[in-house]
C-alpha cells in the first residue's frame, strides 16, 4: 500500500512513510519533482490530474504545507477541496473514519491527510479507496518534507554517498526529523545527531546514524547540517534548562558553521526561530538552503500527487 | 418563487423547500440528477454553469453538505467563493441580508444558504435577486437531503407507490425528517414514523402519515427503514430518560430490521452514531444505504444548481 | 515601488497607497475599471492573469472584501490562495515578512494583504519579491476602496473639478477616509469633512480640505455626501456622549440631505448601522451609491491586479 514499488500507469499508491521507500524510489520522486518543477515554469502539464479530486484534510492547521499541496494540485489541474477541519464541525463527534469515507462518496480521489495522531493516514488508507499523502502525522512521519530536503540537499551537494549530514536538535520529537533521517540513511548519507540528552536519546547504534554529545562533535566536518524548530514549550518542559541555554549550546550561526566542511549548508524546515535555534545572519546568509527547500515543496508535492494517483 | 413549476430554460429559480414541489417536479430533479452523475463519470457539463458564480453561505458549519455542493458546481464549471461565514467577522453586525446583498452586487449569482434560523432563505430569496438554495433552516426543511434519499430509495425499490417507509428517531426536531415525510409522501408513499412519544407529537392525523408506538409497530413490514442521528445533547434533556433506554426501545440492528419486509433498506442521514440509533453492524452491512445517499449527494446538487439557474 | 508610475508592460507594482498616485494613474485605472466590467460582462480576458498566483492574506477578517478580490481574481483566470490567516496557525509565532517569503517561494505572484499593523503593506513590498495590493492597513489606508469610490462619484457626477464632497463621521480613525481625502482632492474635488471634534481633529489647513462644525455646514450645498460607519465600541469611548446622541447631531437622512445640492447622492463604505449614521430610507432611497460603490470594487480590483502584474 506503500509506495514502496513504483506504481505502473494508472494504479493507485499512497505516500504514508518514507521509511519502507526504497533508494530507487526516493531518487524517481527527485527526477520526477524535476521534471515538475520544469512543467509549472512552462505551464505544461496543466491537466495532468484534470480527472483527480484532491481533498485538503489538515487537522492540524498548517498554512504554509496546505498552501504548498494547494499549489501543486492546482498546477496539475485538480479539483481541490478544502475541508477546512483545524478547528471546525468535524469535531461533532464525526470520526477520521467517516469524515474520509465521506469525502470518498463525494468523489475526492486523493486526500492529503495532516493529523496530530501518528498512523492518522495508515488508518486512512486500510479504511478507504482514497490514495492517502501523509502531510504529517504526529510525532511519525513527515515524507514531503524528508523528499524535498532530499531533493535540496542532492541538488546542493550531488550524489550524498558518504557525505555527513548533522542534525540539530529536537531529534526525538520531531517527525520532520525522523523522517530526514530514513530517507538520508538510505541515500547513502551518514547522519550525525545531536542536542542535549533527552532529545537524542534512543537512537544510537542506528545503522548509518550516530549521537554526538557536543555541537563541535556534531558539526565537525559535516557536508551540510541542518537544524531543527525548537518549541517553545517543549524547550521549557523537558530536558532543557532553558532556551537561552541551548542557545549557547546548541545554536548555530556563521561562527560555529565554521566547524563544519568548507561551505556546507544550512536547512531548517521553517518557521526558523531566529535568534534561538540559529543566528539571523546565518538563516539569511549565502550558506542558507532554507528558501531553496521551499521552493522545492510544490514540484516535490507535484511529483507525488501524480505518482500516487497513476498519472506520471 | 418555488421551484415549483419546472423553471423554463434561462429562468431563475429557488430551491426553499420541498413541501411545495409537485410530485413531478421530484421525478424530474431525480431524472436530473441520474444524467449528472452520468455526465460527471463522462467528464461532461464541464462548463455548464461556467457564467454562474456560486457563493456558499454556510452560516452553520457542515463540512459533508459544504463539500457536496462545492464539488457538485465546481463539476459544472461554475466560479465558487466560499463567504467562509461560520464564526467569521460577518458577526461584526452586518445582517443576513446586508450579506447577501453585497454578495449579489460582486456578481454572486446563486447563494446556497445554511442558517440556524428557520426561514432565512426565504427572506433570502425575498429581499435579493440571487438564485437561492436552502442546505438547511433550522429545525425546517433540509430539500437537497430529502431529494437525494428520494432518489436513493427510487433507486433501492423502484416506484414509491403505496410502500411503506419508517422514519425513526427525532422526527419533531429534525429538518430532514420534516423535508423527507413531504417528499415521500407526494412520492406516494406511506410513512410510518416511530420514537419516543416528545419527538414525534403533532404527527398524528396527517395525510400519508402514522404514528407508531413501538418499534415494533413502526418496523412491521416497512420496505424501507431510516434513522436519525440522535443528538447527544437533546436526548438528556427532553423526553428520553438516557441514551441507552433510547438505544434498547428504539435502536435498530439487523435483528430488529427481521421485522420488517426481507431485505428492507436502512438509511441515515448521517453522520451516524453507530451504537445508539444503529447498530455498526447494520450500519455496514448489505442493508445499508447509507453510503449510496452521500453518492447521489452531489448529482443531486448539480441537477439542483443546474434547475435553478436554468441551466438545465 | 508604488504604482505612482503607469507600470509599463510587464514591470511589477504594488498598490501600497493611493496618497502618492497622481491624477492621471486615478484616472487610468477607473479607464481600466470601466474596461474590465464590460470585459467582465462578456466574459473577455478569462486568462489574462493566468500565469499568475494570488495569495489572500487577511489578517483582518473581512467576509465582503476578501471576496471582491477573489472574484477579481477569478474573473481573470488567476490561480487563487486563500492564506485563511484571521485566527489560523500563523499565530504560531511565525512573522508577517517569513509568511510572505515562504508564500513568494510556492509561486505566490501577488499578495493582497489586509493588516491591523499600519504599514503592514510597505514592509512586504520592501521585503519581498511580490507584488503587493493593500487591502486595508490599520488607520493608514484603504486604497481600492477609494479607488472604487472615485469611479462611482466619477460616474454619478463627471468630473470632480470644484465640486465639494462632505465626509461625515469619524474621519480621524478611518482608512477609507483617509484614503479618500486624498484621491478626491487630487482628483480636483473640494472635500468637508464633519463630525465630532475628536473625529476630525488635526485635518484643518489641508490644501482642499475643511472642518465643518456642525452637519449643516458640512452639508451646505454639497454635491456628494459621504458618511462612515460608527464603530459603536468607539462612540462609547472617546469624544461621542452616546450613540444616541451622534445620531441626533451627525447623523443623516432624506430631510437633512435637503441642505446638500439638489439630487446629491449619498455614499457609505458599508456595512451600514442604519439608524446610526445614516437612516434606512436613505441608504435604500435613490440618492444612494452604496450599492454601486459595491458593485464597482470588483472591476476595480480586476483592474488593480491586471496593473500591478503589468498584464493591462
Amino acid at each position: 500500500m506503500i509506495l514502496d514499488t513504483l506504481p505502473a500507469a494508472g494504479e493507485r499508491r499512497h505516500l504514508l512513510d518514507v521509511d519502507r521507500l526504497e533508494r530507487a524510489e526516493i531518487e524517481r520522486i527527485c527526477d520526477v519533482a524535476v521534471e515538475m518543477r520544469e512543467a509549472r515554469a512552462a505551464r505544461a502539464y496543466r491537466s495532468l490530474l484534470e480527472s483527480e479530486t484532491v481533498g485538503l484534510a489538515f487537522y492540524e492547521g498548517s498554512t504554509r504545507t496546505r498552501v504548498s499541496f494547494e499549489l501543486a494540485a492546482k498546477a496539475l489541474g485538480a479539483t481541490v477541496v478544502d475541508l477546512g477541519v483545524a478547528g471546525s464541525s468535524v469535531g461533532k463527534g464525526e470520526s477520521l473514519v467517516d469524515t474520509l469515507r465521506t469525502l470518498e462518496r463525494t468523489g475526492v480521489t486523493t486526500v492529503v491527510l495532516r493529523h496530530a495522531a501518528s498512523g492518522a493516514p495508515y488508518l486512512a488508507a486500510r479504511t478507504t479507496g482514497l490514495a492517502v499523502v501523509n502531510a504529517g502525522d504526529g510525532m511519525h512521519a513527515h515524507p514531503t518534507q524528508a523528499l524535498l530536503d532530499a531533493l535540496t540537499l542532492r541538488e546542493a551537494l550531488g550524489a550524498l554517498d558518504g557525505r555527513t549530514i548533522a542534525i540539530v536538535g529536537d531529534v526525538g520529537h520531531s517527525r520532520v526529523a525522523r523522517s530526514n533521517l530514513g530517507t538520508l540513511v538510505r541515500l547513502g548519507a551518514r547522519v550525525r545527531i545531536g542536542g542535549p540528552p533527552a532529545w537524542v536519546r534512543g537512537f544510537e547504534g542506528r545503522p548509518g546514524v550516530s549521537v554526538a554529545t557536543s555541537l563541535a562533535e556534531a558539526l565537525d566536518g559535516a557536508d551540510a547540517v541542518m537544524t531543527l524548530r525548537v518549541q517553545l514549550e517543549r524547550a521549557a518542559g523537558g530536558g532543557v534548562p532553558s532556551l537561552r541555554e541551548y542557545t549557547r549550546r546548541w545554536g548555530l550561526d556563521e561562527d560555529r558553521m565554521r566547524l563544519a566542511a568548507p561551505g556546507a549548508p544550512i536547512l531548517h524546515p521553517g518557521p526558523t526561530n531566529e535568534g534561538v535555534e540559529l543566528s539571523a545572519e546565518l538563516a539569511n546568509g549565502p550558506r542558507s538552503l532554507i528558501g531553496r527547500q521551499v521552493e522545492n515543496g510544490v514540484p516535490v508535492r507535484m511529483a507525488i500527487l501524480a505518482l500516487v494517483t497513476g498519472a506520471a
